[in-house]
């Protein structure tokens, strides 16, 4: 049975994940085939670089996501597949330009490629990612869907800009670091799912409720992964901790404890953050400040907010097991950190 | 009158890029407004890194191969102009990434964007104007179009990933040269001129016709652009010369020199190209090698054949002002180094 109650009741089991993964499994299969034979080329480093990145896994929420959408509506075709292969390259191609620009030495627990193969490589393999992602859209030939990608496309871009001006800077706003989220993370989230009814002809309504669905599984997402960069609200600290911290990036943990601080925490948060001088404790010291502060729980509630909003998203939509593959989405995505 | 003698032949006056100007500047007017009004964003350094790059010139000479290849079979609507735009934007995208890539400091005589606002809103913005291009393409409504360009779009990036191997390697060959120049120059001058027929309603023989002009015309351009980073074929050194050279940048003069060089040049070019060790009056010595080998007059000698295929791409083509303004346009192109 599927999880259905909303998010802040209490969770009679684990959720998982898996109800959408196995629903959609014969359809990943021709995705990730896909995947692999467009990013193929002549040109030897572009297959290393983009299998280097797509082997290392990830969960493949996006294109699930336009799978599931598709799905649901009694789709028959495969657009929907090749529209999901073109959104996991778009995504590709902003972690490689992204990691660049962050400076990342680590992707998914691996060296970055800018690490192994150099910034150059990671710019240039990066628009050969997202130009064939837009052949593979122009494939499909739905011109709604294509306007709603390359639309995604412009405005992710627009959002690392925004994030440009408010990294290293604490004096970030919660409203600014919103912004910055829908555009780098949520956009995307919406457009994945909206294409599924797009494609399967459905009407606006429904378009416009896989959209909301996408867009706050979106915010919900990127948040929860704020919270798990600072150990979450457990005691305890896995090994991928404090990568947001050394990198200097504002997230909205930080944004919260900032406001709600002391000047010397402020001066803490700036030298860390801004200056990115960070001495050893100072992980610690900031985690200690993010649970003093409510910073830690009160992401997470926001989180779950997002969440519920995705699962009312949900309700016009038909009835059954992607419906309910969905709300499960929604319901795992909270609990990494919960 | 316009030029219509093979570029071989003596030619009578130097040959105008203004009778291309001229029957286009209409329809550039339309392209220039587009351009400003979608290189803009709330976001602040978007328009002002997009305006920097647009505002500094360049001959528009893609946007103008669009326009004047749709005016030419009388295509009445806007859509032509919307797609050079698209076109403009995908060039300006290409040199911001380039010269990230590049570690270029100079662009069209002016400081590199990467040097005013550094490497990562480079990046970032290049991502925003490919995102925009493909959405003003979307607007246009022809997948054809779509389909061309964004090919392009994708062997863009191949081509420039396969210069990447290929430079600070003096072993680069012709053939390699060459492969490189028409992925990453050829490529768009051809999508450029193609989609002129294509929104025109033009069959596939109109078609091909254009793409073959703009791919030779696209030939040769690069090629006299790397034969003026010498200094052409001329004894007076201008300012900007050099550029190419001191960015280790392998271009046919350089392919050619070495192929016909001593193993002492050999040793000269190693270590001035791929080991970046230049010194005082090395230029001037490249320069000597080059002209000792014919590596510059054979470069334009190769470009002049392009031009002279070019030419003869538009014979199946309408007559008239176009066509005559087209061919000026490859005269004019020679004629910029010889």
């Amino acid at each position: 049975m599927a999880f259905v109650a909303t998010l802040s009741d209490s969770q009679p089991r684990r959720p998982s994940i898996q109800s959408l993964v196995d629903l959609v499994s014969a359809g990943m299969d021709d995705v990730n085939e896909l995947i692999l034979s467009k990013a193929g080329s002549n040109v030897e480093l572009i297959p290393e670089i983009a299998k280097h990145l797509i082997s290392s896994g990830g969960k493949r929420l996006r294109p699930m996501l336009t799978l599931a959408c598709a799905d649901m509506f009694g789709y028959r075709g495969d657009g929907h597949v090749t529209l999901a292969a073109s959104v996991e390259f778009m995504h590709t191609a902003t972690l490689l330009h992204d990691d660049v620009v962050d400076e990342s030495d680590m992707r998914r627990g691996k060296l970055a490629a800018r690490k192994l193969w150099g910034n150059q490589a990671s710019v240039l393999v990066g628009d050969y990612l997202l130009g064939q992602a837009f052949k593979m859209m122009v494939d499909v030939g739905s011109l709604e869907a294509l306007r709603i990608l390359s639309s995604a496309s412009a405005i992710i871009a627009e959002g690392e800009v925004l994030q440009l001006g408010a990294a290293k800077n604490i004096a970030t706003s919660e409203a600014d670091y919103l912004r910055v989220i829908e555009a780098k993370t949520a956009a995307l989230f919406a457009a994945a799912a909206e294409v599924g009814p797009v494609i399967a002809g459905q009407n606006e309504q429904m378009k416009q409720a896989a959209r909301t669905y996408g867009m706050e599984l979106g915010y919900a997402f990127q948040l929860v992964d704020d919270a798990l960069d600072y150990g979450g609200t457990s005691a305890d600290l896995g090994k991928d901790v404090g990568d947001d911290f050394r990198e200097g990036k504002i997230t909205l943990p930080v944004v919260l404890a900032v406001a709600r601080g002391t000047d010397g925490d402020r001066t803490f948060w700036k030298r860390c953050l801004e200056g990115e001088d960070i001495e050893d404790g100072d992980l610690e010291q900031a985690i200690e400040l993010l649970k003093k502060y409510d910073a830690l729980s009160d992401t997470v509630d926001r989180a779950r907010n997002y969440g519920d909003k995705a699962l009312k998203a949900l309700d016009p939509m038909p009835k059954g097991s992607h419906n309910d593959a969905l709300a499960d989405a929604v319901a795992f995505c909270i609990s990494r950190v919960s």
